[in-house]
């Protein structure tokens, strides 16, 4: 089979490595004689996975010891709702920042819990599409928490720094650029990240959480929601999806193979600027992000000719490049270049816009 | 390898021809170039193999065309709390028949979303552990729905009857029976799963639910657990645990090869009577379950010298027999032995557990 580069922006494609290793031992893991996903996640064998692939994140991101991981359910939906049932007591509010689609989600579902005070951080008046700074994001000092996205999948938006509002806790959906680069978790109350692009198959979520926000959730909560339920019993208060488990393991053990956050860092930074550069020096493509929010891991593009859309997508797939196509609340194009993107895949990628620019212009 | 047969209670053994299947296609899946797992969940392809999974559950099960069938992230706990955030309006009571610690648990966490009554339906006056008939659970005529578990996996009770409360809704923990006998659907207004026992990995579990029970969900009901929000967007609202669903669907085709739900049915019944009749002409093995609420899926059996355990469980090990270790609640053995365990896996722990017998007499 020839190679193919796929660009889908979630469920992702997964390091080439992990996903040898695990075709290998599917149907016997660690001469269990059984795949690990018919194996009791109360197995000696499946614990040691779990606290390994724990100890590789905590090591990888250098998660404080004041901050416990929990591997959870559902998604990142499944946090817009957790996120305010176990961090908005009644009576009080929180604040969403918006900076493009899933905050704006985010903000909607929490509004179901509480009281909701959106901040709209997008400047769009000259045609170019940028964040205002940190100092207009209008925090309320009393704030239960404070939301934002760093990194908006379907807009291409990204914020590299971190905000810091006087002791209100920063609660961030990382679903899109976790493990991408290195992040000072010591700055944040609350990460998510639903698995699927950075870290493993999707239905699995990953909450790194300071201990002193836990015990405040709500009676209504439910029990696969709840963080101090999770943090009390090491993610097993239900049988946890440990097939997805032991795939984020494999997938932090890469990782490190290939040195850590600060090394896929640079070859991210490697990837995105080849992309950009190419989409700036040409007419033929257009990306309207301000150039400091572009984001490394989705880079949304538009055909100036929007009428040659199809066959930008057809001729991508005949070569191998696969799922380009943009969000439908965007259009366009969108590569989605994520830690399992090798440089050859981005390269090739450039090498085919570039063809076809010369064959349509 | 010498083979192996896991009677962990879930996750629990996938048929065999399933997980080589899975291994064969597991990084290039239909020509895809890709792995199932690393494919858009909107892509044409997977959209046509949920759509053919959802197809095969409604034949094997004759789900008729007034229920939606869903295929949710989170497990039976999940369910624990969307089912009464669904189904049970403010103001209103739901019964819950308490049969066994799944049932009772499911109770406990129904209570933090609304008024319960808790109906204790287990007789253990004689020595013998019974189920109490019908028409002695207590059910309400005006409770919003009743919930039982039909098959109690720590305690090795199922109930193969269908109780019927005069129009009042009947919702089951089908967890660990589902697919295993025919069970008549339309007497229920809803029917949910975790996957891992009869169907597939963890992280999956499918809602069997009646139309017209849809579109009262209460305002904070978690978007992931709103079964309306689930069934207008075809299970799809939120990125779906991909991988366990194309598994599952893998599962409904093994089903349909070996002759459906009749056919299994027939094993499964051979497979329990083959360890219940051993255990009943032994006295160095106890089952204290009345037979007729003996569970076909989950055997409990007790050494009657029960400082033999260990021994019992370390040669049964050394045998390719594991997992047997009874629920830490109950203590003893415990087979599990859904539709992926052969006939001669049975056959293997039989013998084995003659075999110990005759050495320990």
């Amino acid at each position: 089979m020839s190679v193919v580069y796929n660009f889908c922006a979630g469920p992702a494609m997964l390091p080439t490595p992990v996903m040898a290793k695990a075709q290998q031992e599917f149907i016997n893991w660690q001469n269990t004689g059984c795949s690990v996903m018919e194996l009791s996640h109360r197995s000696k064998e499946f614990m040691a996975l779990t606290a390994k692939a724990e100890e590789r994140l905590r090591q990888l991101m250098h998660i404080p010891d004041n901050y416990k991981v929990l591997f959870c359910h559902g998604g990142g939906r499944g946090q817009f709702s957790a996120v305010p049932l176990n961090l908005l007591p009644q009576g009080q509010h929180a604040d969403y920042v918006v900076t493009g689609s899933w905050s704006e989600a985010a903000a909607k579902e929490a509004a179901n819990f509480g009281k909701i005070n959106v901040i709209n951080a997008i400047d769009e008046s000259e045609g170019i599409k940028s964040v205002k700074p940190f100092n207009e994001w209008q925090v309320s000092s009393d704030a239960a928490y404070v939301h934002y996205c760093p990194n908006e999948t379907v807009d291409g938006i990204e914020i590299f720094d971190i905000p810091e509002f006087d002791g209100v806790p920063i609660v961030a959906d990382m679903s899109s650029t976790i493990l991408s680069h290195h992040i000072d978790v010591t700055k944040f109350g609350l990460i998510y990240a639903g698995a699927q692009k950075n870290i493993g198959p999707s239905g699995l979520t990953i909450v790194i959480v300071r201990e002193d926000l836990l015990g405040k959730a709500r009676v209504d909560t439910p029990c696969i929601m709840n963080y101090k339920t999770a943090a009390d019993n090491d993610s097993m208060y239900n049988t946890p999806p440990t097939y997805a488990w032991y795939l984020a393991g494999l997938v932090f053990e890469w990782l490190e193979s290939i040195g850590g956050v600060s090394a896929v860092e640079k070859v991210n930074a490697d990837k995105a600027a080849l992309i950009y550069q190419y989409v700036d020096n040409s007419s033929f493509y257009l990306n309207n992000i301000d150039s400091q929010f572009r984001s490394r891991m989705n880079v949304p593009f538009w055909l100036a000719d929007e009428s040659l859309n199809d066959a930008f997508l057809e001729q991508a797939e005949a070569e191998g490049l696969v799922a380009l196509k943009g969000h439908r609340i965007v259009g366009g194009m969108r590569a989605s270049i994520y830690n399992a993107m090798p440089f050859e895949g981005v390269q090739k990628l450039v090498a085919f816009m570039k063809k076809f620019e010369e064959g349509n212009r």
